[in-house]
């Protein structure tokens, strides 16, 4: 992770009266102060992380000699501290490791990036490129240890499915578990679990209104109305790993906490096409929705990718949005940022007024793509 | 506020290489260790709450002698830091107010419960009673700082207004925001403000579109397909105000991080029927879609308030939920839980099964509503 960290620590304060005055159920445990955290070094790497089903790695930078980043390190040991407190029924746990002392620990690893949380599960390694707060990084860990693939059964699952519209999904329909062609398809979900969703079915009627033929996958893009059918199937894990990662950038996207910093690295010659609306707004609505008709229109242009950021997902974010980009976040807003200096230029828009057609916004769209336009004179 | 609180304080980290390996546009402003956080006494109190539009007051215990206390309420003034330095240009003040050493203080500006945050605009006094984490006070600051009432101006917004199904809300047609009534509406949106939504059209299309009459006002309870007119238009201030406060517990409401331990408290009998289910699940979708259909069934019963809580937003709690009430949160539950001892009972559902139909949620709920049945015998 290269990026400055918000880092949101989770202590428990216990008030109080909280017994006292007699009412329970939203009690947030204890932190007791022990700590539970794992020193790596090449003597107990081995050791230790056999202890684990899931081992969570900060490969941080060496702090000797630094008051403030020592501090800071203090403060990473109680946020891994709080989450392992809270995680610990689920043989979860936390490492740090020096990155100047231990370097052949993070070579034998296969650690490349400092600054960043690996998480080790069932041979896998993932790297964690989100928001340092313990909350998402919780959620995270609970996705982790989820099963890779989630079967739909019946058609609520199936509604449930479909509502599911922010992230990149595949569904496939197979015979039954024990169908080899599931199981490669399991083997690639591993790949990307938890990051992409997998979903299968094992019930032709579901299987039907899915659009499937028997081993066969489609990929949904966020906020697309039709999916897409992988072709040549049955497929082996290679060829479904290969399609997902050629078809992986989607059109629009959302910006999530727990990868923000994965999905912002992944910018289209160092520039990104951002969006911020929120959806729980009249105006934010209306502009995603018209974003959304811009990007279903457009979903085959591969130089097109729109980053949609919802400012009540990153509220500590809006102030340092607001002052870099010149821009008020109180309306909706679509721009370019250039990713090496922060530069941008914002589509002007009367707030007063209508929002802009979805032909409009395509044109700029457009405008901003062509090379020869004033809007990338400015970079 | 009256819980064991979890306090997530944001800290900003700069980490190495983040302008050397040159992206940008997600930095965190870096908190630059000043306090700003003013300290509430008798002598100051006055000049210093003026000189905000608003000021968030943090009314805690005396920490003398403890010193985990102190070093808790030092956590908090960073909170504060982080909150404010976030806010700065918005004009909101950070206090603290030791509630043993200036007693008088507190008296004056009429707080009563220690361990409470408390908001201070326009001539209104709001407490937050809500998790104590930067990011969702931030959020919560905006709310605070918005218009209390948005206008609905075309059909986008009136779709992104029907979209809004999580929270009570109302909706009103006036002729002009100089209207007599729109003004009433709009003084009694800020008693509410900013837990409850207010929308207002001047546009008689959308008016039409609303079913709403001249001056009439709907509320609008949360996941019901259909509104309430309120009656006797056209209402003054006071009629509106007395209305929704013998309307606001709904049938089935969401938990929410910012207001989470005010809703916790509002339970009937010391009981809380609570369901959870993630949202962003086929399984949770699927139980959540029956438990509106049970809670639009039974709409009219005063006695049915269900707390729908999807875990996705509490990741921390999770572990805690699972253990106290011992459950497992990686399917849907429903129950009741005693709020003074958190004794808990849960319908039975086997997740390998289909989940009940909405007859035999019905069952249950009327079972356990009725005092006779052995899920009141525990109690």
């Amino acid at each position: 992770m290269r990026w400055s960290w918000l880092l949101t620590v989770g202590v428990v304060v216990l008030s109080l009266g909280a017994t006292a005055l007699g009412e329970m159920g939203l009690e947030v445990p204890e932190y007791d102060g022990h700590d539970r955290v794992h020193h790596l070094s090449a003597k107990n790497y081995k050791s230790v992380m056999k202890r684990y089903d899931v081992m969570v790695l900060y490969y941080h930078r060496n702090v000797d000699g630094s008051r403030t980043a020592t501090k800071q390190l203090q403060i990473e040991e109680l946020l891994a501290a709080q989450v392992l407190e809270d995680l610990k029924d689920e043989d979860i746990g936390f490492a740090l490791l020096d990155a100047k002392k231990e370097k052949s620990v993070a070579k034998s690893l296969g650690l490349d990036e400092v600054e960043s949380i690996y998480i080790f599960a069932d041979d896998e390694i993932i790297e964690y490129d989100g928001e340092l707060a313990a909350d998402t990084l919780v959620e995270f860990l609970y996705d982790v240890i989820e099963d890779p693939v989630e079967i739909i059964d019946n058609e609520r699952e199936l509604k449930g499915f479909n509502n599911m519209d922010e992230v990149i999904k595949l569904a496939g329909y197979f015979k039954s578990e024990k169908s080899p062609h599931y199981v490669e398809y399991e083997d690639a979900a591993e790949e990307f679990h938890p990051f992409i969703k997998f979903f299968a079915t094992f019930d032709p009627k579901i299987g039907k209104k899915l659009k499937l033929k028997l081993n066969e996958v489609d990929l949904y893009e966020p906020f697309m109305e039709e999916s897409v059918s992988i072709p040549g199937r049955p497929y082996t894990e290679d060829e479904l790993v290969n399609y997902i990662e050629e078809h992986d950038r989607p059109t629009l996207r959302k910006l999530e906490p727990h990868s923000m910093y994965e999905i912002w690295e992944d910018d289209i010659d160092g520039e990104h096409i951002v969006a911020f609306a929120e959806e729980d707004d009249p105006d934010g609505y209306e502009f995603l929705e018209i974003l959304k008709e811009v990007a279903r229109e457009n979903t085959d242009n591969p130089n097109l990718s729109i980053i949609w950021i919802d400012p009540d997902n990153f509220p500590l974010l809006v102030p340092y949005w607001e002052k870099t980009f010149r821009i008020d976040l109180g309306s909706p807003q679509i721009g370019v940022v250039d990713v090496e200096d922060a530069d941008s230029v914002w589509m002007e828009m009367d707030d007063q007024d209508d929002m802009p057609t979805a032909d409009e916004l395509e044109q700029w769209v457009e405008d901003v793509l062509s090379e020869d336009t004033k809007y990338s004179n400015i970079f």
